[in-house]
């Protein structure tokens, strides 16, 4: 099978997975977990989110974890999601280099999700990006792959954000499948739609396994030469529209199946496991994630 | 992406799936499921086992499993899992005309799992086909993907069973991932190897999800042409070597895949999700399917 060996992963757990949380995480906790995650061999781990905590109370400790992470691992490229000019003077004020946003493809979602029309989120990112030039920017495309609104969004509006995002400056563009509905001819035909259209760009993917088809997706990436993923510890996270559901990619799914296909990732699977058991024992007693539930007893 | 669409799908749960609830299922409500599973659009259901009673006393309804279905429904193919001549013979007599044996391609998991050489196996399968010949019988290769005892077992020991299988007359031949541990290089690999020593035979899969992994490899099988699986409702079954991990591919998320892919299965999904609700009331609480946890609320 001709996959690309030089794979990217992002653990996004401590973000994306955190703040499905209801009950408040302690920050010990947390920056526990990060700790783990380090030594597990991750180089490249979303930490947390600056938004307002009355959106949000479970990020209201950003600025600590932030903080402290940075200044603990210098090696490490900690990321943070940001949903505005103010998120990102904060996150810079906090040690953070490496941002995150969101715009979603479908207007109605962004609409629910930030409270602004597509347009207006641009603009905002217009103002990140001049005032903060030393600021690495990645934009998430959100509902990529289908909207719980709007379903399939046309591929011409794919292709329209990424363009502003790139004539903006944005360092590097993800596709999100926020609830998780992309199925592999789905994503293999709009994959390589944006591979043709952007043939100088590389593009990075963050897959949900709502449906059980996140794994099967990834799969469909690595054929089509993709080679950065993003992925949450214990498959934590999760759409507001299926409580019950599965979240992101289980890490530990992802990085046992790329090692056995013979892709090299660097990351210590045993220790992984055993993060999910803290996470099992004191967030969330009912992961989804299957080598968490095959290993742990 | 280049993949059949006359898919042909079999239901393993009433076998493959109940057999590993330790509390016995009441005979009404193992019928009542296979009703609803013919009802949701099934032509081919694996239903019970003629195994001893004393060795799985779950299946030791099955004799009337088998009268009653086989009576009921005349258009729909009733398969039943036989160990030896005995359970053909019971089998024959309770209506049943589709069988399926399994021999692992490890002889330490054969000599665990039915306590028989590989060669012993076969000689009770040569018998079985002579005494029955107007018995349909599948072989399950168990193990080809890997045993937990053996590691990967060696394409020629694959290759010679099937010759012997083919040889003896059996009707069709499944390669079997026992354990879940198959990985979508691996599985392409192996596919395209059985395909090209046996282009004249077509052969099923039968993949568990213990890993995550499951769909990834059915994906795979479609891209090699692959068109004829096993599933089992709910995501049933399992393996005894990991007590809480997922068992087979639950048959609504793959049905969801293909359909979501445009492949037409002519099966119900909304159906399906029913009988998962019916099965996570009164059956097993904790499923692994991902499309019964996002539906049922």
């Amino acid at each position: 099978m001709n996959i690309p060996k030089d794979i990217t992963l992002i653990e996004v757990g401590p973000r994306d997975g955190f703040q499905n949380i209801d009950k408040f995480i302690p920050t010990d906790l947390k920056l526990n977990i990060i700790d783990e995650l380090v030594k597990s061999g991750f180089k490249k781990i979303q930490i947390t989110s600056f938004v307002h905590p009355k959106a949000i109370p479970q990020m209201k400790d950003s600025k600590e974890v932030a903080l402290t992470a940075t200044e603990k691992y210098k090696d490490v490229t900690f990321v943070a999601l940001v949903p505005n000019l103010y998120g990102a003077k904060t996150a810079y004020e906090s040690g953070i280099r490496n941002i995150s946003c969101v715009i979603s493809a479908s207007e109605t979602h962004n609409k629910e999700n930030i409270n602004r029309t597509v347009d207006e989120s641009f603009d905002e990112l217009r103002k990140i990006r001049s005032q903060f030039p030393d600021l690495n920017i990645k934009l998430d495309i959100a509902t990529a792959f289908g909207c719980p609104f709007e379903g399939i969004i046309p591929i011409e509006q794919i292709f329209k954000m990424i363009e502003t995002a790139l004539e903006i400056g944005i360092d590097q563009v993800f596709l999100a499948d926020t609830i998780g509905i992309g199925n592999p001819s789905q994503v293999d035909k709009i994959l390589k739609q944006v591979s043709e259209k952007f043939p100088e760009n590389s593009f990075g993917l963050h897959m949900h396994d709502t449906r059980g088809m996140g794994l099967s997706n990834i799969l469909v990436a690595l054929q089509n030469g993709f080679k950065t993923f993003e992925s949450a510890i214990g498959g934590l996270g999760g759409c507001p529209f299926a409580p019950g559901a599965a979240g992101n990619i289980a890490t530990e799914d992802l990085i046992n199946m790329l090692e056995e296909m013979g892709i090299s990732t660097g990351i210590d699977l045993k220790k992984l496991v055993e993060i999910t058991s803290t996470i099992k024992n004191s967030i969330k007693p009912d992961l989804t994630s299957h080598m968490a539930n095959m290993c742990i007893k």
